[in-house]
């Protein structure tokens, strides 16, 4: 094992390095390191690269005294190459998901289930408070409550989607969103996130799912991956749309997967009576809420990060081989193309790309 | 019986007359017609009289041809006069509670339990959509699922509470709100809905409970009424003030009861993360939704109008006798002293009135 | 409209006769009558006949003063022939669907959605306490409540199981079972209420269903119906094949679909710590529970009858079309040949038949 | 520090013998070494000594080669004396509530919360797999897990409660029994495990709580603890005093904490149709399960083990105070006399004992 490797690494405003870091060391008892063997972008990380999230540099000079760049990443899969000394559920050579929230287990929040929250320390920290994915080696804190065995009857590029994607659609869109048989739904935003919520949300047996996007490539794909209506919002009203297509009631459900204040709006429109805005959108600003419509209307709205608690459940679904969860991936890159991919992945609408795969073999 | 009555009657804003109308008759075989022995004001009759609802007026000519005036209330305990051919629970002589919210029973809405939004002409309707309580008599549609039977060992001054207040209270602020034994509730505003929600919050036993408002004598009523912390927000920054209180943490519960922008911005930002706001409030413009910070909160947000679904619940648990129910009781009038009774409770601070009750004999 | 009708009656054990009757006639305001198009015979249908009711003629006696024979069935479509005045939903010629509950939606049962415990002569009746479905005419007491609009996207012979079978699987096992996305479960018992079982689970996802009988035949209709694997118990110790799927862990989830203590055995040895053991079987003597083995592994047990209160979600997943429903259909009779339909329903094994449809034209 | 001290170890049916022993060292990360301050004998404790289980002797034969003894009890608060490298949460001196139940916090059953079956070796195994807490040290294995802050406001002997009784009658009783505001519960034995639960019941407010015992001194406690109604079982027929203390309907919730078939069978005939059975007690031997009667009642029978995932929340509503906990200690004895306390317990009836503290100063 030498001791560099290569690494996409974030250092200001559109400042993103891919060069020869250090190898990652085990730092907690807890620790493992993993040599990855596939990655992928997030959204995320172009927002951190177009300096969204200035509390990167701010935490580690806070905390280290120094911002010296961050390695980008908070999912993908690979083998462990080294565990710390409390950790019991893994060793060198095991095949690992790597899951985009690190908890310790132990604390309050994680007690309760609200790992995005652990109070230790984790949280969603890969990539973003610490050195992430987009690398030949990571450094996984609390790798016993935060790594998953890849059975062998999955698929490696779907498994990808099991660090984030899959997770964060389910748990803050389907589930807080509280799908039930026969329910209808309507998903706005027909991106990565939105089509993941589309597929989990099949695990619910919903007898509608209507997909919002301004995006007709996009909209074809939702109707390939189990849609049972689509609205294209740039050439329809989407609230008008979706209103006519539940007989003038609204949605049970509407999901919110985009994050800005117009898709907002088309939620908190389209929902009835004792129905759920589930939002999954990062936001950058406030929005207008309607309470003097909504205060009468026994609306349920959830917002959240993942917590990662039904990334088990996932792996076992994704394994029974029901959902076409392949259809999501639409580009294969090599790790030393990965400057290429994320040119790619900017202009995602373009390249009629969803979710991208990094292999690094 | 005589073939009229004395009742307070809505004409238009500013305009309430206390008048002779003719007695109700059973339109339905499922109406029953209760001889009011008590009845109360709500902050909902002081909107209407300020023109908030000119919905009365346009439904009222769109359904009937002309609008002759609305008796308000939607509050009230009295005895069956008389039941239509197809109620089953109620006869003639039966001490009843009236439930703000008639239900059909048989709706989509009705059979998930959702009565606030019965597709039969329910929900609430009583001194809105058709006349109210504030009168001798009144006709409650569907009768067998809209009253109650008056228990005799319950005080008939906190059976009125049975209409709106605890119901509302219950399950808009408190089941909405989802509080737990050990929880930390904050409620904002001290008026009837907030004090019933320290009242009902206090059926799961949180380990602590704080009660905002700028009404000092309200919040001396809130201490005594179970309250552990008070915040004078006329003094006192009541953000800082909850954060104080929780060790910076935030309250898992924030309990809406005022309804303009300014107490939902002290509930959307003194909520810690996995916790609830539950509005109560009746809002008349939109607020703003601070998602680009909460987004990641993993929060839950509820609104709503009661279903009374609870209302058999708190009955026997206001018969117990462990909650204070009596201390929300403030003043008593006779019926011919109603327009009395509403001067003093528009200016419920300075009377420092909180529940008044008027009585008809 | 003639005076009489052709029905099946149960005048005692083994004594059925099909015969003319009078035509039934709206007794209650409630009421409505239903021309039938399709019925179907269910195992309570043979376990009366063969004297397992002897209440039928009992409660006929003491409340009638004489037990002339009951019209048996509980299921079936139909037309609407006529409604009590106090019916909203349903009018001279609608298709319906007959729920085998009826519920008043007024008591305090049916306000706790536990309508099979309606207080007000609810909860399953027909066919038991007053005439049925296997005659050309039926009374269906409260009609609002009870009957659901037949959508003509849904074929008319999966409507007849909507009236029990698969309200009944799904509330009972499935829906008490808490079977959820991931979850392997058991059902004990390949039946018709197994069938349906195996069918309704399906719309939660579960990555595992053992399907468990005596007859290889129905098993292999099982695998078909989804089942992922099959065990004969007739050959194999179904508790140690059951284990051995399950990596000697158990299920989450077992479903008792037959009703005599083997089968409750069985299902109270293949449950794994945490899970669930959802009764169905209608069971005809006490059984023994291992408490001595079981009380420390967090099970949860439930029982019941049909509450129906997910009918009208069954019917929007059903129209959806994703559930192989017309497999649980083996046979089809004329109304005429009833007597014919019974004998091939009481060897259902040697006539490998699941569901018989009974069409009126 | 010495080299020894004093336990009450285990060697075989009535072989108690209360001498030095070795105190325990780390040896793992995430142990924790904690100096005893308080301790109790449970009823498990007095099970061990009779003989009742047998598998502690086995299993340490089989793991460890030979069976030295076992220090008994699962129960106990104390103060840090030193923690392994991994532990977070606690540092030497801190004052500790020690939990009857170890969790490694990361296997499959603890991260669904059901810790009392965690598949890393915890769950109950202090005082019965390895050493216990009537010694003047205690090894805690997964310290930052099983152990729990003292709060300086939280009375020490109260403390002692939640170790065990609190949390096995709130979790397995009230909580799995659903207890909730203006429910009827009926409590089948009256000792520590049942007048917990009377305890812990009244934080959901139900409206009657009817505890049934033999022993009359019991039952004058359990009026004093907040018991609406209660039976004496040696004089009054049970199931018929329950269903006449609520008019002839049966209760909502009946809690099991003797774990005899006869209280079972109390327990199965009291509760009404859509009700809960709540074992806590542990049973020797099968019980017979009314199937024939019960299939139709839509029960809900629950067991288990405490998980102790409630310790958190109780000890913040003991803290406030309102419930009489401090009435459930009847004797207290120095840590030298725990002989002369094991006599007195294991005659708890004629000492009129509930609840006995062992004190270590």
């Amino acid at each position: 094992m030498s001791e560099s490797m290569k690494a996409m690494v974030y250092y200001g405003e559109n400042d993103l390095r891919f060069e020869e870091r250090p190898i990652p060391k085990i730092l907690a008892p807890t620790d493992a390191i993993v040599k990855l063997t596939k990655t992928t972008i997030c959204g995320t990380d172009l927002g951190i690269m177009k300096g969204k999230n200035p509390e990167i540099e701010a935490t580690a000079k806070e905390r280290d005294g120094a911002f010296n760049g961050r390695i980008l990443g908070h999912e993908g899969i690979g083998i462990i190459e080294e565990v710390g000394s409390a950790v019991k559920n893994f060793k060198k050579g095991d095949k690992v998901i790597i899951s985009c929230v690190s908890r310790c287990g132990t604390c309050e929040n994680c007690q309760k289930q609200l790992n995005a929250h652990c109070l230790n320390e984790g949280g969603w920290i890969m990539g973003y408070m610490i050195d992430g994915t987009q690398a030949e080696y990571v450094r996984t804190p609390f790798a016993d409550t935060s790594l998953y065995h890849l059975p062998k009857e999955l698929s490696e590029d779907v498994a990808v989607l099991l660090s984030d994607a899959l997770p964060t659609s389910h748990e803050i869109g389907v589930q807080y969103g509280d799908v039930k048989p026969g329910d209808t739904v309507a998903i706005v935003g027909a991106g990565p996130i939105g089509m993941a919520a589309l597929l989990t949300a099949q695990l619910y047996s919903p007898s509608k799912i209507i997909v919002a996007d301004t995006d007709q490539n996009r909209l074809e794909m939702a109707l390939e991956m189990g849609a049972t209506d689509v609205v294209n919002s740039a050439t329809e009203d989407p609230i008008e749309k979706i209103l006519s297509l539940t007989d003038g009631r609204g949605v049970d459900c509407a999901i919110e997967a985009v994050g800005i204040p117009a898709t907002w709006d088309v939620c908190q429109h389209v929902v009835k009576e004792g129905g759920n805005i589930a939002n999954v959108g990062v936001h950058g600003q406030p929005v207008s809420f309607a309470l003097e419509k909504l205060w009468i209307k026994n609306l349920k709205i959830t917002t959240g990060l993942v917590n990662a608690n039904t990334t088990d459940m996932l792996l076992k679904t994704c394994c029974s081989g029901k959902l076409p969860l392949e259809k999501m991936i639409t580009h294969h890159f090599k790790f030393d193309d990965l400057e290429h991919a994320y040119k790619v992945f900017k202009n995602a609408a373009d390249e009629k790309a969803m979710k991208v795969i990094i292999d690094y073999q």
